[in-house]
């Protein structure tokens, strides 16, 4: 099944204890698609100006993702300016240009409206609403961030009670709650609208929340992280990719989406914007999978539970 | 098998968001022999005053810890004040009187001596390898804190020279390293001298590194942590009340062990003090250890390695 991405195609500079770089492309649309794109076919919907040209169209073709719906305007796209200490869970943003993306309202073609599987990238919650009125999907993720819960939250309240799955980090989990326990924060997300929860822990791996089901994986474990910047839409790409690709909604089928989403954001933070997973293989992608297992597999002794009375 | 526990007994003073107590008895010697007498016999030596009556002893003797070691002299016991906001994770301490603390010079019996394993409570470093020496153990491990980290680099490399497993939290890690990330910090603590690091990460879990291995845990969810203290030391309680009842030094064992630990430290956190470990029933500590399977466990999809192109 196919899946629809409507968020932000940007030019990000990037600066990090490693390293930096110039208007490197990205934006939300663009992390997600490149990802998801090593699993269904995914169609973009998001804006650029004059400045987006043959060399970052290519990044969207050499992956296949359909480019049809995405709308050119005369001008400059998203621009992105963001620096990471050492704690690289922590962007400090410089400058932000919302240039073209300022007046951006998602149209969507007909073939877009049939998509079965829809993420709806961070952007204004009244943007996401009126792109899920658009769609009949049979699964609608979306993700949101600090800005729209502090800014919008009535806005946000809306969209939250429109869509399926809700992708956010652990702080903002905690922030759209008003609840410094994840576990209280979580069940109380699961009233306002989604049915599950993913929750994104960086270097502590991912959590799973839905009615009478809890899941949780560590992380990866990587020696460096490069370049944070759209590890959690990297994330959100693999896990709608594999659960359009498989088209299930069982359990299990979440679980190991969850584990294909850490595998893609583990890779993509490796090097700066999407560069490392572009080149990805399947067999490094299988080849993360089996090891998230091993990393945290152990099984119940042979002998009975342990006592010591026994 | 047996194990020899060298810490200290105190009585602590806390106050945290849900409450407050006075003089409740803790001390890493304390909340380790609770924890690891549901796995083994537990030997303790450490040093108490007069104010150690049969109140406090009645705790060591419902769970049979063998206290023939336990060193009284005139004087009061070692006090702690403690104080946590919501961050539960940070300690923040208002006061603390060692009192006859402050000359423990542990003397271990024969019968002490003979323990095959031995866990070295978070004291000071030297007492740590005095109390190695005197041991011909099977397996030795260790706890210190940020506090020696800092004042006593020295001596705590030469106690990490002779201990087999180090068992410390996130942020000691990476002090300790001196490296941020976790991944090349634990590489670097095993060339220290230990051949296994268990990393405690509080309510992300727990993460174990050895020479070509690394398993990691999520910790079992808590809708509410009442009071943290003494978590760490149920944790290794957990970990080698198990290991020594099992008498295993196979990955699958130390495995389960942390498993153990992170049951036995969850349960701790539900209530002041010891209190809650101490009402444990088997059914709830393998039920837990079940649980925290469920939670983690995945199943590699039946069908072939997934790639968008077969």
């Amino acid at each position: 099944m196919p899946i629809l991405v409507v968020g932000s195609v940007a030019f990000d500079s990037i600066k990090t204890p490693f390293g930096e770089r110039d208007r490197v492309l990205g934006g939300s649309a663009t992390h997600f698609s490149v990802a998801a794109s090593f699993f269904t076919e995914v169609r973009v919907v998001a804006v650029v100006g004059d400045d987006f040209g043959p060399e970052e169209e290519a990044v969207f073709r050499e992956r296949e993702v359909d480019i049809s719906d995405l709308e050119r305007v005369p001008g400059q796209s998203f621009v992105w300016k963001g620096e990471y200490g050492y704690d690289l869970n922590v962007a400090h943003t410089l400058d932000t240009q919302l240039n073209v993306f300022a007046d951006f309202r998602p149209k969507l073609s007909a073939r877009a409206r049939a998509t079965p599987y829809v993420f709806l990238g961070n952007i204004q919650p009244t943007l996401q609403v009126e792109v899920r009125k658009q769609v009949s999907a049979k699964l609608v993720a979306a993700d949101t961030m600090d800005y729209w819960i502090e800014k919008a939250p009535a806005e946000l309240r809306e969209m939250l009670k429109v869509v399926d799955v809700l992708i956010i980090n652990d702080s903002e989990a905690r922030e759209l709650a008003g609840e410094a326990n994840l576990i209280m924060a979580a069940r109380r997300i699961l009233t306002m609208g989604p049915t599950r929860l993913i929750v994104k822990r960086g270097e502590y791996g991912a959590a799973m929340f839905s009615d009478g089901s809890y899941f949780a994986t560590p992380a990866y474990p990587l020696e460096k992280v490069f370049d944070p910047t759209g590890a959690g839409d990297s994330f959100a790409g693999g896990f709608m990719g594999y659960l359009a690709a498989t088209n299930s909604s069982e359990e299990a089928a979440f679980r190991r989406a969850v584990i294909y989403g850490s595998v893609m954001a583990s890779s993509h933070v490796e090097e700066f914007g999407c560069a490392r997973t572009r080149r990805l293989t399947y067999d490094e992608i299988n080849k993360r999978f089996r090891d998230l297992r091993s990393i945290s597999h152990f099984e119940v002794a042979e002998s009975p539970p342990f006592s010591r009375e026994t």
